[in-house]
């Protein structure tokens, strides 16, 4: 099954993809998806959606993963957020890909075992569990530790463990 | 010119096109996208953006015109609204269609000559305007009356009044 993790921003939207074969998780690809800030926020939502859609059909993920929104942050970034997310969510609703969301906590907890890790332990550990050389930028990095979260508890869940509590965290679209 | 203008929402998008020629705004069409609130949230957005497009194959607006949103909504509202905006947004921008944004006062001055006019006055009065037999639904009325105020600036400003002033407004994507 191949996951493909993406961390939505209007300036910057990473995106990293993995390969879960029966325990192994493998690195597939990453990148970053840069928009111009001087370009018409139109213009910048649509390539987002053409770069992500391009990435799409290259490495053919099965599902998507995203992480969920904390509503705790202020409305205007709420906003400019949720405009990245509404782009790269229908890019994946058109090719036909599921996504889940999961929780920051949930998903830093997976790559380095703590809920509260930092930013550059989530990018040493990710490079670290996929056997990059050095460790992805910020915004890969986060997506591809997206992936790996993703990926872990499909395995969990193939083996029974923990299955109530993997499918209610994964209802798409369902609210914190 | 042709004016497209939309009312986004991630259960109901209105959309209301004008014609403007010389002094005359004149009705083109109007509708609702509606999506189901039990599907997915990718196949919600995915399903605007596929009858949005549609659309503008359809009607080949030069322009669109969204209402600027007001940040004083809670976070959940801001990313619910994000949302959808940013999925209609990237289809405009894809299509190559130019996106201004006008404040919900502007547009129901606009249409009604008071700023704080209720919901039922500016489909009353988008319906006289455009000699349509009977007021659109809500969001299809909004829809048309920013459609309708875009067409009013163009012409204000093709005559030279307010320019400094329109030209401001109009910047894409500007902050209030």
């Amino acid at each position: 099954m191949r996951i493909l993790g993406i961390d939505p921003g209007s300036s910057a939207t990473g995106y990293g993809v993995v390969e879960r074969c029966g325990a192994n998780v493998s690195y597939v690809a990453h990148g970053t998806i840069r928009t111009p800030a001087s370009a018409p926020l139109e213009r910048r939502l649509a390539a987002i959606q053409a770069e992500l859609s391009a990435a799409i059909v290259e490495y053919r993920p099965d599902r998507a993963v995203v992480e969920r929104v904390f509503v705790s942050v202020n409305p205007r970034s709420a906003l400019v957020l949720g405009q990245a997310r509404g782009a790269i969510l229908a890019a994946l609703g058109s090719a036909g890909i599921p996504v889940d969301e999961l929780a920051a906590r949930e998903i830093k907890k997976a790559v380095t075992g703590v809920g509260a890790a930092e930013k550059l332990q989530v990018q040493v550990m990710v490079a670290r569990l996929l056997h990059l050389s050095r460790p992805p930028a910020q915004d890969a990095a986060d997506a591809l530790a997206a992936a790996i979260a993703r990926a872990q508890m499909g395995r969990l869940a193939a083996l029974g463990v923990g299955r109530r509590r993997s499918r209610r965290q994964l209802l798409p679209g369902a609210a914190p």
